[in-house]
């Protein structure tokens, strides 16, 4: 089955990508999760591309912050779907991040997701992979299925809570 | 082959959509092409949308503006890819279109592209589709090479641009 | 007598939208409310709104955050006046809540309130249902003269305050 | 039959405004409008709405750009709905009269709608009035039913669009 | 000698506005502090405005935040110069209270001083009174003196805090 | 009588303070107009200022766009109160003028008004003057009430434009 | 003497760019300009950089719009200084390109000038190269007083042009 | 050896700044560091910057928050490198700070770095000076080198990290 491989600018978005990683596990897909640095480890984040096809990776989830330029240089060394995940920092609130991600100019696009939106960036990887995965196809069925119904159950607990005010 | 729908919310995206499905056709990417609205038309687009995988649609453009609530609308309806496309309108230079695509809730995502970025959610699809399909893959390899020879160009030219000033 | 329904897209919004309920309540409006999620039970939302007027229901007040996508879509399934609340979320400071309810295209109206406004959300419901109720429109002045009067008591409790300066 | 008033802060207002005034026309709905300012004629303002009562006027809307007080002003003195119509000027592309517009403190709200959306305004004048209005109700679902036909029209063009490209 | 009035739409802006009562009560100018809501108390605002010649005031500082509309009520029913005070709330970071006071339209103008400028709103009230005040006028020459002394005496403590690192 | 200095730090400000100036004019009040530059003759600006109470100024105005530094650099140099007038430049819309001159530290206030605002500028320092020149007030008073007439007049002609909708 | 190497990410910068490489000339400063692209060409990218100092190169200035990560990528490559220069593109106004730039992690820094502050990208490169450069730093010294009489000399012009008023 | 001079606006600034101030000792680059505002201290900023050729300074830094004009006015009065550093204050997330100083006119550039980005502040007065010093150039390549291990030591940690989901 082919991978998802996590691409993260810093240890500290980690707190933030485990949620794509839980999600990615929850689904049975196999990934690989890397702190490398479009501006600290350009050489790295590089070679990992260049040799990403060789390891089945099939998407990219690319995670930065500020000027985040990680989704953007994976792209330029693939041909392969790059999801960015704008992770806010310690000014800006994210509108950085999304701005430095979301804005890629034509010919190379990458994916975004919402600013912090780390389970979300995991699920549209399940979904690019499901296109040609039938069993995983069925599981984000199935996930949409839950979702719904744990919508409903907290509109039934609501319904309680309305009683007290 | 899969199929790529490309909804828009008005018919006065389409000059800015069309460019998506130039590209489409590019790389002879099957496609349709519709104007369907969140708002004006929610039966059409549930309709359309719920009945996707009978058509062979595996990957979503929906392109809007101001209050773009067209990618989400779809994104609730399948579990297919949806690639939203901010349209620029008259007020807030495509902020708050950006801004209504990108930063859906935990559980539903929508992949964004830049602010009018047509080429780009076409290349996305591609990408996309190219996971299970060598044959397109081959041909985004060639199109980036092309894109690079194309900026190499551009250089040369430059060169003698430069002597002139 | 009418009544007001209250959607909200999470049930972590209950805590801002409760100040609509409490209010309502203080103006004997009878009403319902729900979590219901225009991405995660869009049919839930469909069927609520299109049933709307055989529960007497006349004004909606639809509150979400981020790509705050529900009061547009409750706005298209009915010809009922609709009011946005935009719910501010743990980045961008609301500004993606308001910007997705209030930049509603032609033809679908959304009333937005303030960023976090339910007790207005809930005061515009009632002004609404007090143009053919003469009772309601009687406490909405009382409503009124009482704030004023509250002003004045915080205007004499300011002057103790400024000696102690 | 109930009126609708509408201000505007400045004659430089009536471009956008007028077709909210188009918009009442079609739907045969009384209204009157004026040019007033909160800032340039704050007592005419006043008085005006103070004797909204006895004129049948039932719903405002206020249309104002830059630091727009009007709607604000106009709720200050009524405790009828209040449609607050953001105008787009000469710079900030009308975020500032947005949130002059939108971001009232709670206890006297005001209903905003899109920067510019003239129309809008006009047609939630209408959804608030047809509350107690069934030929007014009637006329709203058929403007929505052929507003979906516009669309469907629209979509059949594209298709012989599309062929072109 | 003239007065300063301060006018605050909320008692909660009172944590703020102090600083401004406090420098002027330091210069020693005569004012009068309320709390008045352009809209919740209009009538009592504009009768405090329309007799505020008879009781020496020369100048208003009017603080408020969110939709900050009481400056510019206040500057529509008087022609003494009236400083804005922008009040940062819940949301938007005090953008919104600054471009409801800053953003005035031709005739009426407010003179904005920073979000949360408290002190400098005060400073410029004695700015202003200063021109026909020159004990006044003295003052604020020395307190100047005294500020640049203050900055001189943190860079003499800097110097011994670098010793450190 | 009591001067304003005009300073402006482009030449290409000119078309927007020439509005300013027209205003003064009429209302008899003498003036004095430079370019002169924070930053490109930093030495010009602080011996103008300096001299400034020999030449009987009493009110600066000062305008510039982008890094807007001129009113904070005559406001370090003189306890005059000092107007800021943000000049919209071609890009950010004049957002950079506006906070450039507005978020003013403690200690040394500016007066901002609305970018673009040359005659609220001039109508600022005219206020300021009045407080000790009672022609002047009266000429304020005249002024405001010509405005308010114009409104009207402006609103009488509304009146018939509405009938040819 | 050392170079200046100008990279531009695009061909359509190069009407902003041109200002950069005519003050470099007016200096007598050599350099090299290019147009590379980050996301395009990013071997080209690496491979210039890399051969920086072999080519004399010792400052760079790297001009791009939208999600731009040319500075930053270039910046990853060399412990030479970078200079960015945002470039404004067709939506935004030029905020992406400035956050895209300015906003570096911490250990690549990036140093950012104005949106489409081209000549001053040229001569920050002229003063970095001047701290070595007697005869460069006395140009610079030229310049600014240059610059100053420019402004002296409007100021002239502006005193008949406010007689015309 | 050449020093570089840091400027801050305020001793609460040093919190940040004091990040510059370790990294270049960390290179063993002589400093000196001053709390002198523009606005409050302008004579003495004047003074030193007029004499930092004396001083043997080379390259300035200069931290400042809100209307962050500091940067800008020691670029005035010098021909040296004046490298802004934005400091995030109480409000608008440094966006001020950042447009104060980034924002400058044609003529007088300034080198922004990131809001709060006081480190990278260092490296470009290092990368700046080592142009003409081997030695620097030198730290600054291991200091390069040594960042990369240190991605590359955290991505192991990160592997066990991994794990524990």
């Amino acid at each position: 089955m082919k991978k998802v491989a996590i691409l993260m600018g810093s240890d500290s978005d980690f707190s933030t990508v485990s949620e794509a990683i839980v999600q990615l596990k929850a689904f049975d897909i196999p990934y690989e999760a890397h702190v490398m640095s479009a501006h600290r480890t350009p050489y790295d984040v590089e070679n990992f591309v260049k040799n990403a096809k060789d390891k089945d990776i099939a998407v990219f989830i690319a995670a930065a912050g500020k000027a985040a330029h990680l989704a953007g240089v994976v792209a330029a060394f693939t041909t392969l779907p790059v999801i960015g995940l704008p992770i806010k920092s310690s000014t800006m609130d994210g509108l950085d991040s999304l701005l430095s991600i979301v804005q890629m100019p034509a010919g190379v696009p990458v994916a975004s997701v919402a600013i912090g939106g780390a389970q979300n960036a995991a699920i549209l990887a399940a979904q690019i992979l499901a296109i040609s995965d039938d069993a995983l196809a069925a599981k984000l069925v199935a996930f949409k299925s839950d979702m719904a119904d744990s919508i409903r159950a907290k509109d039934q607990k609501l319904q309680s809570k309305i009683q007290e005010l």
